[in-house]
């Protein structure tokens, strides 16, 4: 058993997102709504070592699975997470996020002027012009947006 | 091993943080500082069945020995918490919360109009009434503080 697996271990049913970029397990949590009232068990590891990303950050989520719009955020903040489905504490279902080259609805654009923020019937729609450092850019404004306009909109 | 231990197992040196009442992790983190960048690996455990609580949070930092101060803060959210001292795998200390009868500075009063918010040279000051539910008398203007009033200071 590797010292990973040692340190946030097993669970039965459930969730596992890991690989997520280090220290950006807590507002994966404020993504998924989990703050202080929860049901079931969560377990949180962060800067946990990894091969590939150095420090990784893990959640695992028991009796819970993912909905796509959910994934779909987790890919704004840590674009090399995987997400794991386990049942029976077998992994039955693995897939990498993956940001998409527009994405639509999702965050909001951070400039209080652009149209998108304002009562007109246009929904937010930004290019993916960078994954990791994060950079959309405002199909309506221009404006460009980077990791830490987001997790305030989750 | 029990199912407790499995869930979020064991640390080398470190604090670990048992005992907190269910939900309460989170706020413990923001407690302790443990936002988003954090040195040193951190694992949590939300809703861990327990038999003395029903359901259990806990947190385990590696590399870090708590605070007196953080530790009477950790005692007005969780006042069932115990803290371990972790050396080499081994607990060395093992220390129960308790919520002294008069708190002193930890916290503000939650009533805007309290000398103690005035620029007045005067320290916040509560009387214990109860602890779970938490109680706090102010010494000053009278007003209770409930445990909903406080995470919101740390």
């Amino acid at each position: 058993m590797s010292e990973t697996t040692l340190r946030v271990s097993k669970i039965r049913d459930g969730t596992v997102i890991d690989h997520i970029t280090g220290g950006h397990a807590l507002e994966v949590l404020k993504i998924l709504g989990i703050t202080d009232h929860v049901d079931g068990v969560v377990t949180v590891g962060m800067n946990v070592p990894s091969k590939t990303l150095g420090l990784k950050d893990m959640v695992k989520i028991e009796g819970r699975e993912l909905k796509s719009e959910e994934v779909d955020k987790i890919a704004l903040l840590a674009p090399h997470a995987s997400i794991n489905i386990i049942r029976d504490y077998e992994v039955i279902d693995k897939q990498l996020v993956r940001l998409p080259k527009i994405i639509k609805e999702t965050v909001k654009c951070a400039n209080p002027a652009c149209i998108s923020n304002s009562k007109e019937p246009v929904k937010s729609t930004f290019y993916v012009e960078n994954e990791e450092p994060l950079r959309l850019r405002c199909h309506y404004c221009g404006y460009i947006m980077e990791k830490q306009d987001i997790p305030n909109q989750f």
